[in-house]
């Protein structure tokens, strides 16, 4: 009996597919391919197109110029109609070891490719990855899942007094934690448009922090990823405003009663209280990507006696506070709050303070003005400057680099 | 200085948007909008399709004739064309509440909504789904995320000493686990082709036993949701076997040493120790879908000291081994091996053996041949029919009834 029915599984498998996917997969294609070489073949079948692109990271950027400036656009390659109706396009050289995104655009218009079920949401848009990865410790490997001892990724829902209403957060602790012990903790941040899901998804966090441990590189920490948008609860569809289409600020019908900067210290208090961290300043760390950035630069003069490590990331730093409007000694436009606050913070001496941002990120003069600021009042900082813009590519770079500064 | 970096994120995200989008969704269209009065609209800019449709299970299905047989597949409407590239369909009617699933089909092809990031994955395809919601207590009510407390969804890697490697599962702790306690366990399996991702996905298991908690329906418990591949660690692209095709019977290549029944004693052992659970029979239920409910069968029967409560959905059981051959005295093909275990833990006498399966479902014939079996035992079990098939809308309908049996 037990032949038979695997045989009518497999038959009703079949059927399945058949009704689901005969159209769309017919040749069952393996898209991307990566081969041996590192050249990767993408693969589509759209009998019907009349054209096929391929538009990824993993091609050289597009510059487009707009009547509002120019700006990068992933770049794109033509796929070639070949038989059966299935287009492909095989890179002429060997990528880099790296974590891809890329779509198809079938007669124009955006589709993610069918054969590969691994793709990330970022604010209201899929892509598909890819990762290559040549040998052990290239960035492929650290992002990819290997065989090393994995930490576990938890949802937890915790209480936030100041915001009035419970919250979700991803809690990351590391492969040993079920065996006891205390472990430091660092606090990481997303941007604008994201949220608590974000650096385990797009940023690979849980990844490249068992990876690092497995190296012995980083210590054992747990990693705390809440949602900094201060009028979520939690990721779109995860909270009760329903399955609404995610935008760029957050929910904006919903009206918070504090900010993120504000509220932080009841993330902390819940994380000392139900982990079993090192509730201590040496072994707490911050940062943040872009608007978490610029979270992290807050929070951590708002609390100068919590974090010993912040790091900020393509950060969006403003020295000013909304209704400010003179200039201090040295002309600038600094809110003497944030001047005040600043002095604290640098006055108890952090262990790191570290700012990375890439050379054509949008916010680079800002983080010039920034750092130019923090030299001015000798305060000591790290400084890091990569190639390329606001994108998760250095993102990961960051948390790989700055990861392994910590608790040391 | 705040307000002119909001304006630089705000032009960068419109520009992002521009390269991403654009093309795309250029009418930021709300696809599907859920009418007041329950009728539901789909939309899609297409300016270049020939055809547009929907396809779903919020339609009539079509039966499709096959030279292998019929079956059922999901219904199809098509959209018409509209101003400026926008295809659009309403449902004639209100639909009921439930979660439901759809993709479009442009010239044939098939094409999720891309103004839907809600989505599922079921073995190597996606489909779009949507809820729809009436009044409290209703299936879609069940589904949502509701302004009620909710429990936490972790991904947990524990050693297998049976399987000898580690493997990811994913635990759900009720609200109020924090507040210490210790709590009854339901061990809830997916099927063929699912993964430990399953039920927390296609299955909403977190939403329906957070609701039916908040309604005092069902006791807080925990719920563990391993993965039923043997010879696979984890789901695709979560072990180190890489970013592999998903397929219907787990990681081919792989081979275990030990089957998924032999090795769940490693599950509840871990569960036990690195849990607050009640650790004894009377608080713990084992069930499962199709594959799973054939685990559930032969892991009940297996270890008839350990679960008082075991639910089969439109289970796969077997009532043969491998070699056998013979006939039982009443002319059954049954082991003897079989027959001996499950002798011993109906004279165990579990609180509750439930089996449900829906009247179209493929494997009716094969858990009808099994209740005869029981019945003619004297074995006590009860029975639950509903209409459809093997799909998850009757495996969220068994779970949301069988939870409420528990631990009473």
């Amino acid at each position: 009996m037990k032949k038979s029915i695997i045989i009518t599984f497999a038959l009703a498998a079949s059927l399945a597919a058949g009704a689901q996917q005969a159209l769309f997969d017919v040749n069952n294609l393996t898209s991307p391919e990566v081969h041996a070489d590192g050249t990767v073949t993408f693969r589509l079948f759209a009998p019907k197109a009349v054209t096929v692109e391929v538009e990824g990271d993993f091609l050289p950027p597009q510059v487009v110029d707009t009547p509002r400036g120019k700006y990068e656009s992933a770049g794109k390659a033509a796929l070639k109609e070949g038989e059966k109706g299935v287009w492909s396009y095989t890179t002429p050289t060997a990528l880099q070891p790296e974590m891809y995104s890329y779509k198809f655009k079938v007669d124009g218009m955006d589709w993610l490719d069918p054969s590969n079920v691994y793709r990330c949401r970022d604010i209201a848009s899929f892509a598909n990855i890819f990762i290559v990865s040549a040998q052990q410790g290239d960035k492929g490997w650290l992002y990819d899942v290997n065989d090393v001892p994995h930490g576990n990724v938890s949802k937890v829902w915790y209480p936030s007094p100041t915001l009035q209403t419970s919250r979700r957060m991803t809690v990351y602790t590391p492969p040993g934690y079920d065996k006891g012990g205390r472990f430091p903790v660092l606090y990481l941040l997303h941007g604008a448009g994201g949220d608590e899901d974000a650096w385990t998804t797009l940023g690979r966090a849980a990844q490249i922090i068992d990876n690092l441990i497995s190296e012995g590189k980083v210590k054992p920490m747990i990693v705390v990823m809440p949602n900094g948008n201060a009028n979520c609860d939690a990721a779109p569809g995860e909270w009760h405003k329903g399955m609404y289409k995610p935008s760029f600020m957050g929910h904006q019908a919903s009206k918070p009663v504090a900010s993120t900067e504000e509220s932080f210290k009841d993330i902390v208090s819940y994380v000392d209280k139900n982990y079993r961290t090192k509730a201590n300043k040496k072994c707490r760390a911050i940062c943040g990507l872009s608007m978490g950035g610029g979270h992290s630069f807050g929070i951590s003069k708002l609390y100068p006696d919590l974090f010993d490590y912040v790091g900020l990331f393509s950060a969006a730093v403003s020295l000013n506070v909304r209704g400010f409007d003179g200039l201090n000694d040295r002309g600038q436009k600094v809110a003497p709050e944030v001047e005040k606050q600043l002095a604290t913070m640098f006055a108890k001496k952090p262990a790191l303070y570290w700012i990375a941002i890439g050379s054509t990120d949008f916010l680079y003069d800002n983080n010039k003005t920034y750092r130019e600021y923090l030299t001015s009042k000798g305060y000591p900082f790290t400084y890091v400057e990569t190639e390329g813009g606001h994108i998760w590519r250095n993102w990961r770079i960051y948390l790989t680099q700055f990861s392994q500064l910590l608790f040391k």
